[in-house]
């Protein structure tokens, strides 16, 4: 098997709906990025969020372990600071080791949810 | 023409909507791997299902035969084991001839289905 | 300007869902391919559909002239036959010039209409 | 950090659902290019539409600042001329500067909206 992925991907489209109602986890609108360790090495991961009209924050530190998937909400965010709601940003994410990247926005403004997926950019 | 795909296909999104009331099997939340094979030989393919928190499960194993499509669902797999709903996973699809994977879930959890879609990553 | 795009694509996914209801021609379920030619030559394209149980059909035969778009119903194929609805498929798009493919499902089984689309996968 | 994406890019879908009711802003029908300059050099970006019927219009002019995202909205266009609602296009988008772009909508002339995206077909 050969190693799986790339190192650098990057995501242009990215948005939070603003929640009006309290739901469940699963049903709270979320954006989020499947992440695929498919290799026997642990993944350090650096995620970079950038904005319309201000400095890139970050970078966001997180761990997928080897052989493992992780599906990371930008909801969940804090560190070095929250994602704020209703806002455009895009994202890079830089691995250590070669992962897969894929950007799945769940929408429940309204009562009927709507869905969008899409595979991230392989940039190296 | 060329051969037409990819022998190895990574899907870093995977969830099965759990669900509440019986339905039709097409209008049943779905989670679903389209694999077509263009090719004159029968794909012999192996998918191996990696989840966040334990050992990857696999290899399920599949045929897609000569010039013919398979849209196969996670949710009809039970060998070695079913895949669990409402649980993040990812998917490794390797066969022994090019094939091209797109995937796409159909989510009717609420009256008002939704949908997405995507190619998957080819590998090599 | 280099030449854009690629001469054989393929999209693995396909489905016609049933009607049940007269609808507008904009708000009827349909699969499409959305095919851009932005170069200077008219392209000539054959499409070959692939199902599941039964030999391939096609090619089916469209032109999408220099520097236009072409947003192909497969609904709306006749010649050499109409393709069924609620059946699995899948499609190769082969043209003589470069062209870019991407794939569109509109679902409006349901009154709230469902969408999906993603690029197609570039042969060669 | 190498250089994150591609100078040219083709989204061979497009469309604007034409609107019947007054909305909010975030939740009005609209086709977007979300276009991510993680360079630090700014981003003078030409957008080209191609129709099915009529020769292509533009170069649509914007700019995208380094180290900065726009989510650009088809409906916002005026110069050389509005898009037309309820009609098929795509579009190429050339960049100076390396840069990556996603294609998103939202349908939401009905109550329960629709989202559909994908990664754009990097050119050169």
């Amino acid at each position: 098997m050969p190693a799986i992925g790339h190192k650098i991907w990057a995501v242009a489209e990215g948005y939070i709906p603003p929640e009006t109602e309290k739901k469940s986890r699963e049903m709270t609108s979320h954006e989020t990025l499947c992440i695929l360790n498919a290799g026997d090495e642990d993944a350090q991961i650096d995620i970079t969020v950038y904005f319309a009209d201000r400095e890139p924050v970050g970078p966001y530190k997180v761990k997928c372990a080897a052989r493992r998937t992780l599906h990371l909400r930008f909801n969940d965010f804090t560190d070095p600071r929250p994602v704020p709601v209703n806002t455009d940003f895009s994202s890079v994410i830089a691995s250590n080791v070669p992962i897969v990247v894929q950007h799945t926005r769940l929408d429940s403004r309204q009562e009927a949810l709507a869905l969008l997926s899409t595979i991230a950019y392989p940039v190296t």
